[in-house]
């Protein structure tokens, strides 16, 4: 089961916490559209001349701004330090949960205040990102000409070729180069196995219903929206200013009953019709059908991949050779019905998710790999430095894991490969931290979990979970299904045991029991071997001994059916549930910060904007422009596009009319980071075009057969720009800058 | 909409026509388990010096079995000229249903004869593959460990890797090389999209219900299992066979009364209870869920991609710069909530397909590439030769289209990528035909439609369509939304084209229909030229004309209200709505079809059995083998297994203990092309290892640092494993031949 899954409503605090309100009615158009500045380069020459403007460093405060910020993080480690003596106390769970959702408000406060002082040179237009985003097809809602449904996205070509190309960059890095066992599972799940993972019982929101035409609300957006509004209101008085957003504050990990008193006190009716609410209830948000004609085999839309893995458990174990530790990953799609999905990508009810399940012995959580990330530098945001209210901390995973600050080797070593796997496609480093959940954010059976969370203009998203979840997900399948899953363990030495065991005496138990025999025989081998010896006790102390049957029969069983015996035997293996290990990533959301990341405004016209993405990546890896319709440029450009599509890069062919300039910014607005002209030179021989690299718009001349292979050892990263502006003449001719009716 | 989908009933056709009764059921085991033969092979050397056993020509029967054959294709021709007589006497749709039930039947009679007559030197054993891709989890049924969901498998590591290497080539081979525009769209669709394309009326089969348990049956299936019984039963007389075994052929197509009917006449009951059964009801195979909390958005699972491209039309349109021909393409999952999945991968409920939208200007439907197929030769079994009784025939597809036999240059270059890409991927072409449909076969909108069929132990199974569907679908989304989903195209000349208008006063119009006043405009404006002279006629005769508006209520318009204006315009475009050519993949089937063919039992052992895939679509490229556990070995495994996945080559080290033969045994069972082992004289300078090709088993000796290089070219099919053992000493040691415990 997938950290994006059970901590469902811990997903939702990472979002609300620094949620903007009516976020798709939010104008940005106000903001100044400042140019974005050019983040580092993935080996731009050009670019590189240019002192390169950083994300600021969020974690190092000038000291005016800690002055501001310092009575913030002395009220959450006040609340810190009570939430531990609770604990440390054995208060009772509802008092702690008190304190903690009051520490979760402070520590709101404080995370909202350091992004409002972090320095303000970088400048971020979503509106126009999303115009971009629309204008090109990356993505846009689903069935418009219907009218649409909330929660749901089509990709087209860009965003099609971006996730796919995310996915396969993704499987080299997990699934081929960890030698990890891939599945393919089905979407459409029975209820039982959910009911098993929990999911049926606890994957809920809790909602309420307009009484007059029943349009459903999500009770904590509700909630959140009318107080903010309340207390923007400037007839409202201080005091309930305060009450609101301290309300506002605690919202999350609130009981139903809280909710409804909060509702009632505000008199909340429904913000569209004015009519009353229901009281709140809680809505499963798995997709249900009935699998087969008849009805009867309820099923759901599976919520995430994971489940797959775990029922699969022992058939991978097997392919493995019985051998642990193994990892299994899955890439495929989840559903969520969403009460009120927005932010865009962030909460849809369609979803790709990407996860590994790692299977290992659960006392050797150590990994063979580890010495090479342990080096790796990562900014990690601890429960600790949570309650403290102390910043995040950049360290190497091998010290946080020999501080046990993260609790093993395993679950370090996934998270160093998880911040490579995200810089490699073009995060952010200065934007991405791990932060660690606290432990009343947990789930009750994981030990330690690392939330990936990246910087958007939504605030801090959850992008990937890392989660500990030791036994519990084999177990419960285990206990629904009878089938054990396990893995043998080879003993250092073997092992002498001590066995008790019912003896039957099964003539006399059938004739005595009948039709209940077998369930009585079941009964008795289920006993373990206290219940055995107590048995044997009351056997010889009374003659008789009452034994409950599993449907909770009960049986007066005599001494000529059963005697106790004890022997001893030699065990070579013992029997272990494997611990699990759990990078889940959200596909979507990846893509998301990753778009946000590298969208940029040209410095000398801020209606050029265009996406940044590395190689690997980009949709496209290059366009080919005939400089204007002469047919004599026609078979340079099939030349050119036959020869590129062979050597294995996606490439686009622009005969358009229009200046070469205007059709580089429409390429650049697709991301393709190169670009080759044949102009009238390219007629001349030897055959020469010029190669343009996108971010720094550099050009260059070159030979014709040259291009292929080396486009296609620029769009692997096996050469740089800057090389290739070393060895070949620097093209100089001017771009039309204005993009003019570009668009 | 797919070929796929509402060509349902042609589907279940082409299986029932040879299906096997109880088909997970029936024991292959008393068949003789001969060697199956080695297919044309991919570059194999040592292969190549074994005269190769081919599987047989179909098409080409022995002097005698025609003899046998004759009056069969007798039949079918006399059945098939009435039908054409019937049709162009224009008899009653009744009659030519009857008469083409009729020849489905000879058909069929036909074909099964023709199979049986085919020569028996191929021999293949159904339930040897089957387990093999159970031991080895290729795939396996889902929620096993829960007793498991009929129809839903899981694909395991292998199974998963193979099915991902066949979609990342037809990427390669489809979006890639054709710069088709990929998009991936949601599942979930609503109720209003699937009844405009005809699956919520359409989209359906005839089941029972036991009418005690509720159990469910598919009435076709249930027909024909009893009658077959019944035509088994030693007690049934002769005329009652003959009855029994001709009403099964003519199953398919029948009305829900004619199978009532039978039903009743034989009394059948519930095979299972020997129950009563329930009339004949239509069942819809989609699943359906609701959207949202509310309950009332209702939902379906797609039944096939193909919707999301039309509704996407007019964003790919402006994508494509306005510009027609261009094409769609989508791979992802569909569902269909069959009655009574059967036959493994092929009828599932859960199933990857891989489909093609091409847009294209319904005047021009010739293609730009055509030329560089039409030399190809295809079997096309033509609507014509089925109706004849005469066998498929062998032609270039340059002379089926330049015949009309193919009804245009575009949908023939498909069908010829089709076939290039199936045998690319390693499917036997001698077992690949092209179906086309019957007219009474096509649905009423397509012009011309070939099914893609590859024969298999299930017999022909359709694996992909390709059918030319005219305007039909965006013609029928564009009538559910009144969103015009059109393309302009240039006219050769200007042209001059009549206007007439209506010409409304607003304020009079306003005044005299107040609330009712948009909707009074609306059907205004909605009149064509002949009904606004007619209204014009009307207002000058009688001062007065009743208009109907869209729902239905009526209006007097008087004289002051509108007037008509009649001008000319010159116009430079014209609208036009696009055909739609849409090659279909069922991912699943082609996957199936090519483990059969590629399906392999060694000669000297019978035990030992294997896939023979190409390594474009091999699970995995290469094994690295240490002879033994000796701990010197391991560098060289190491960085054999660094250098192959740094070349992109996908490899599995096997350390497990056992010889060198059992474990390429094991390596050959999950389809490995290539094998390195690392020995004693590996550990020598120069270091040198042994690399092994799987279908000959032949093996050469070279230098460590060749093998990444070398298997990477192989694995493109950049070098032949002939070139290999020109370029290497050959190495003789054998390998063990008895797979022994290794199992």
């Amino acid at each position: 089961m997938s950290c994006f899954a059970l901590s469902k409503r811990v997903l939702q605090k990472t979002f609300t916490l620094t949620l903007v309100p009516n976020i798709w009615k939010r104008s940005f158009s106000s903001a100044p559209a400042l140019s974005y500045p050019l983040a580092p380069g993935w080996g731009s020459k050009q670019a590189a001349k240019k002192p390169k403007k950083k994300y600021p460093n969020l974690y190092i405060m000038d000291a005016k701004s800690e002055e501001i910020l310092a009575p913030l993080r002395a009220a959450v480690k006040e609340q810190g330090d009570l939430v531990r003596s609770l604990k440390a106390d054995g208060a009772s769970e509802i008092d702690v949960k008190k304190a903690v959702n009051e520490l979760k408000a402070r520590k709101k406060l404080l995370e909202d205040k350091e992004l409002a002082l972090a320095p303000s040179e970088s400048s971020f237009d979503r509106t126009k990102m999303e115009d971009l985003l629309k204008r090109r097809f990356f993505y846009d809602h689903s069935f418009a000409i219907y009218g649409g449904v909330t929660g749901q996205f089509d990709f087209g070509p860009m965003g099609c070729a971006l996730k796919s190309n995310i996915i396969s960059e993704w499987r080299n890095f997990f699934v081929l180069e960890e030698q990890m066992l891939e599945v393919d599972c089905t979407v459409l799940t029975p209820e039982n196995v959910l009911k098993a993972s929990g999911h049926v019982e606890r994957f809920a929101d809790f909602m309420v219903k307009d009484l007059k035409n029943g349009e459903c609300f999500r009770l904590d957006h509700l909630i959140k929206a009318f107080l903010e509004k309340l207390a923007a209101d400037k007839k409202t008085n201080e005091a309930t200013r305060q009450e609101c957003l301290t309300t506002v504050a605690r919202l999350d990990g609130m009981t139903r009953e809280e909710m409804n008193a909060i509702m009632r006190k505000y008199e909340m009716k429904s913000p569209i019709t004015g009519n009353d609410l229901s009281d709140a209830m809680e809505f499963n948000l798995m997709f249900s059908t009935s699998i087969g004609p008849t009805g009867l085999l309820k099923g759901y839309l599976r919520p995430e991949t994971a489940q797959g893995m775990f029922v699969n458990f022992k058939r991978l174990l097997e392919f493995n050779s019985g051998r642990l530790p193994f990892a299994a990953a899955q890439i495929g799609n989840a559903f969520r019905n969403e009460i009120s999905p927005r932010s865009g990508l962030i909460r849809v009810r369609e979803f790709t998710m990407a996860e590994i399940e790692h299977f290992c012995d659960p006392d050797e959580k150590d990994h063979p790999r580890f010495a090479s990330v342990k080096d790796q530098t990562l900014v990690l945001f601890s429960a600790c430095n949570q309650m403290d209210g102390v910043a995040a901390q950049t360290t190497t995973i091998g010290e946080a894991v020999a501080k046990k600050l993260v609790a093993n080797e395993t679950l370090g070593y996934f998270m160093a490969r998880i911040q490579q796997f995200l810089l490699r496609i073009g995060v952010d480093k200065a934007r991405l931290r791990f932060r660690q959940h606290m432990s009343n954010e947990m789930a009750h059976y994981a030990c330690d979990c690392w939330d990936a969370e990246i910087l958007t203009s939504y605030g801090w998203v959850e992008c990937v979970g890392c989660a500990d979840r030791s036994a519990y997900d084999l177990t419960q399948h285990t206990k629904a299904t009878g089938v054990k899953l396990v893995a043998e363990k080879k003993l250092p030495a073997p092992k002498t045991v001590d066995v008790v065991e019912p003896v039957i005496v099964k003539g006399v138990l059938g004739k005595q029991f009948k039709k209940d025999a077998k369930k009585v025989t079941d009964a008795l081998t289920a006993l373990s071997p206290e219940q055995l010896t107590e048995m044997e006790n009351k056997l010889n102390e009374a003659g008789t001994y009452q034994l409950t049957a599993a449907d909770g029969s009960s049986f007066a069983i005599s001494k000529d059916v059963v005697s106790v015996k004890r022997h001893q035997k030699t065990v070579h293996v013992e029997e272990v549930v494997p611990s699990v290990i759990e990078p889940s990533f959200g596909v979507g959301r990846v893509m998301y910060a990753l778009l946000e990341h590298s969208f940029r405004v040209r410095e000398d016209d801020d209606q050029r904007t265009f996406f940044s993405l590395p190689p690997v990546v980009a949709p496209l890896k290059c366009s080919v422009l005939p400089l204007s319709g002469n047919s004599e440029f026609e078979p340079f450009v099939t030349q050119l596009s036959r020869e590129l599509t062979t050597a294995g890069v996606s490439c686009k062919v622009d005969s358009a009319s229009g200046s070469i300039g205007k059709r580089y910014a429409r390429t650049d607005e697709i991301a393709i980071p190169f670009g080759v002209t044949v102009d009238f030179d390219t007629l001349k021989e030897p055959h020469t075009v010029t190669l343009r690299e996108r971010d720094s718009r550099g050009q260059v001349r070159l030979p014709l057969s040259d291009v292929a292979p080396l486009v296609s050892n620029l769009s692997r990263g096996l050469t740089t720009w800057a090389e290739v502006e070393a060895k070949y003449p620097r093209f100089e001719q001017q771009e039309t800058t204005k993009a003019g009716g570009d668009s």
